[in-house]
């Protein structure tokens, strides 16, 4: 009875994170995988195709991600029961990441660090909280604990989804019908939407065109937009040209459309422009190392694992 | 009856908020004071020392700032009554402000930004907020709003003052004998402390060195200072070696010993220091003006004004 840890990255970190909890069975990394016949449980972050094919006593597999596209996607994947990390603490981490945004566009830090690598000292004119709009779009968990951490820094905040939703001291919108108000009293919008076919391309330039452009008043320069959900979301063609153009002053991004993001992209060095790579709402090893353990547990005590991926479904 | 804005800089930006709310006297704009004999009112922003001396008929003084060590250094200051500038939006702009910094570090954002400017795009492991102590040296306005603005993300708060506090969900230490245990476990350490005889130079490389010695486990590479107090609390020189020896991991510095920071000093280039130009809880203008009249008017009908100074204590 053997934990693999196998994939594309962070696999030392969370074996570390595993043993750390003394599970009663060894953790090993791949591709160090000893005798393969000893391999019970797998902890899988982007392994390569076919590999998790060659373990042959294989009975469980726990995804590091909450999306297992990409696992689904290798068509020799074994048919044993997969569990996909639903994490309590992700949607902290999200909110932690686009408050941190927010504030570093609303306090104007691009160009103080700016003025910093030219040794400037210069008074910058920022606006406090409560004269900036924050818009999120995407109204569930994470859009949901991103608000409330916005929330209490007195942002004027609004919100926008598919289907009607009501919140606290968030002004919502929903629909194609109320997506252009949204917008136009939209100061940084932040994206945290699911990739669908209704969304994909959704941050273009005729949606930046339309943000920021009702009542303003000591507000940012020009608008910010935050994208922490896919990459697939955004246009970077039309970014970059937004940016160029001044129609969007700035951007923080942490998906791409293609990702690692490739070092040709001129996203990499625009002005006021941050790019993050893919961590957002990255859980720590020790969450993701004791989850695992967690469902190891359940499924040889006979239990249901949680989180049991559908196949067809696909989530 | 006059008011008189006298300072270093924005001096207009304030003149014209004050008009902006239509006195019922005249509002003028150092040097340009005119029949000084007029000048009843000030509302300073680092005058040149001696200058309010010039001053025969002032009787009262309003400080921009919430600090007010520079005016009492002057020995010429006309003994009148001098309030110091605290309003809600004060302790809000620097709640903004810690808030950006505290999380910046976190979440290691200064790595992330060298690696963006390299185009490289790679995993940084950033410990989450529930596994970072963040430990607040002074506890007044400033302090407590920024305790507040850090506990909704889930920190692990700890404060400092001279005398006994306490505040829900924060462990309080206070004294000369408090400081060993407070700072022993505080990964991020953030100053909001006034500048006093006993305060100065509090920021030095033997303090630092006290910093996060205690269970460490998941959380940053090393301690992260954030000081956003007064340039006088710190020593820069020890700040320069803490920082290059690595028993500083990073800061944010938005005060200095000289402002404004010459261009000589090593502070604007180090790694993961983060350089702002005295700007971290500046208040709207709008803001200040009203504050100002406010306090002018309360004098002329002989009420008590607010937040004034004890210049025995110097805040």
């Amino acid at each position: 009875m053997t934990l693999l840890v196998i994939g594309s990255q962070r696999i030392d970190e969370f074996a570390t994170a595993a043993r750390a909890l003394k599970p009663p069975f060894e953790v090993r990394e791949w591709p160090d995988a000893g005798n393969i016949a000893d391999v019970t449980y797998a902890l899988a972050w982007g392994p390569p195709p076919g590999a998790l094919a060659t373990l042959p006593n294989l009975k469980l597999i726990v995804s590091v991600g909450a999306g297992v596209d990409g696992l689904l996607k290798d068509p020799t994947l074994p048919n044993v029961p997969l569990a996909r990390y639903v994490d309590p603490d992700l949607s902290h981490r999200m909110a932690e990441y686009v408050a941190s945004q927010v504030l570093w566009h609303q306090r104007r830090m691009p160009d103080l660090v700016a003025q910093q690598e030219r040794k400037i000292w210069n008074y910058v004119r920022e606006p406090a909280a409560k004269d900036v709009r924050v818009g999120v779009m995407g109204l569930g968990e994470m859009g949901g604990a991103s608000l409330r951490a916005l929330q209490n820094f007195g942002y004027q905040l609004r919100g926008w989804s598919r289907t009607p939703r009501t919140i606290a001291g968030v002004t919502c919108y929903h629909g194609t019908t109320g997506l252009e108000a949204f917008l136009a009293g939209t100061d940084i919008l932040v994206c945290v939407l699911p990739l669908t076919p209704d969304t994909r391309g959704i941050l273009n330039r005729e949606l930046f065109r339309k943000l920021s452009i009702s009542g303003r008043h000591e507000r940012l320069p020009g608008p910010v937009i935050i994208n922490a959900g896919r990459g697939g979301l955004q246009v970077e063609a039309d970014i970059v040209a937004a940016i160029k153009s001044g129609e969007l002053f700035g951007a923080s991004l942490d998906v791409f459309e293609t990702e690692p993001l490739p070092p040709s992209s001129p996203l990499w060095s625009l002005p006021r422009v941050i790019v993050t790579p893919h961590l957002a709402a990255e859980s720590t090893a020790p969450s993701i190392a004791a989850y695992c353990l967690r469902q190891i547990d359940r499924h040889r005590r006979g239990m249901p694992i949680e989180n049991q991926v559908d196949r067809a479904r696909g989530y």
